[in-house]
């Protein structure tokens, strides 16, 4: 069976993500990362999902110090209230992590060369997206290329394939790959701020909001009344 | 001053390389990386080095599972006693760690922009080198072009430069260099296997030996007899 590396934070995206390696027949190996991120509660509904879909599943330290700046790393504040129309339109937000998915995908290419797998899949989104530039398909190329001049198995032609299976989907069209997948939706977590509910009303939650309502299902998680 | 991080193995050519960034008036914040790599020596050379410089340092951990498969994670044995033709025209060797500079740039990258640094000064070398595949002048022109798309810095048009100061020296020139800038060479470590003595015969030591033999200079580090 081929292998696979999926990068799994535990939200809806990348749980839908995994689901698509798996039906495409892979041997998946999960890749979560605590980060001290705001919303560590992440990384137990991504053991959670994996175990799921009883996929191999390994939680990587990463040394906060790296990733300075953010509001998820407590830096500053997460915004909320916003509009959809705000959120796609304002930039790049205090959320954004530097160098995030660089850091998570090169580890994801060191572990996949490592496990001899031949994809790694992330489950970024450029549609309804809160502007992050790692989040583009410009970006995921430029990294597919990088990774086959960076690693033996690049060089060799052994190439190590970039899935980005939900890059072009709307949240509701996500929305509804995960009932069509029996995705889990109750165990994934996408709020930024981490509490006991999700807040509905930082971008990840009203991006997910949006997303469910467009598709006319309604969240199995509960929201902060 | 203008801010640059400086990745720091312990070695002498990521010291010389620290030194040129100190010469171009940078301040430098080095970065050192712990995987438990057989030569973890280097660590403490790094920090006697940084200390020597007067550099921030700080020393990360990186989560060893990613790195399977490598002879510098002890998984196979260190190759020892091949010559300079057979280290330069021999491919990739055992020694090779998976994406091993590219985890290690994509982290200096995100602590690059967390402190707002302009540039990362990285010490590799495609001259008289093991045949890494992430050493090579393509290699570092394709991170370039990923750092640009992957952070707000690069959107924003606050480039991070990716300096290689070394990349096209011989090892006898990176020895003149050291002289020439004053690099505690005697704090330098280089050997793969880190045990007390440097052993002289694998191809960290045959290529370093190159250098200071063609350099005309005898090497301050004490060998295994």
């Amino acid at each position: 069976m081929k292998k696979a590396v999926c990068l799994l934070s535990g939200g809806m995206d990348s749980a839908v993500t995994l689901a698509i390696a798996k039906k495409q027949r892979y041997e998946v190996h999960a890749l979560s990362f605590n980060y001290m991120q705001r919303h560590s509660k992440e990384i137990r509904q991504a053991t959670a999902i994996a175990r799921h879909f009883k996929a191999s599943h390994k939680v990587v330290g990463i040394d906060r110090r790296l990733f300075g700046g953010s509001a998820l790393t407590g830096d500053s504040k997460v915004p909320a209230g916003k509009t959809i129309d705000q959120i796609k339109s304002g930039g790049i937000p205090p959320t954004y992590v530097p160098a995030r998915n660089t850091v998570f995908l090169s580890m994801a290419l060191a572990y996949a060369e490592s496990i001899k797998a031949k994809a790694i899949f992330i489950g970024a989104n450029s549609v309804d997206y809160s502007g992050y530039p790692d989040c583009r398909p410009e970006y995921f190329r430029a990294f597919q290329r990088l990774a086959g001049l960076a690693t033996k198995a690049g060089v060799e032609g052994r190439k190590i394939e970039i899935k980005t299976p939900i890059l072009r989907l709307s949240k509701a069209e996500i929305v509804k790959k995960a009932l069509e997948l029996k995705v889990p939706l109750q165990l994934t977590w996408s709020c930024y701020r981490g509490r006991k509910e999700a807040c509905g009303l930082c971008d990840s939650c009203v991006l997910r909001l949006k997303g469910f309502k467009e598709a006319g299902v309604k969240d199995p998680i509960e929201y902060k009344k």
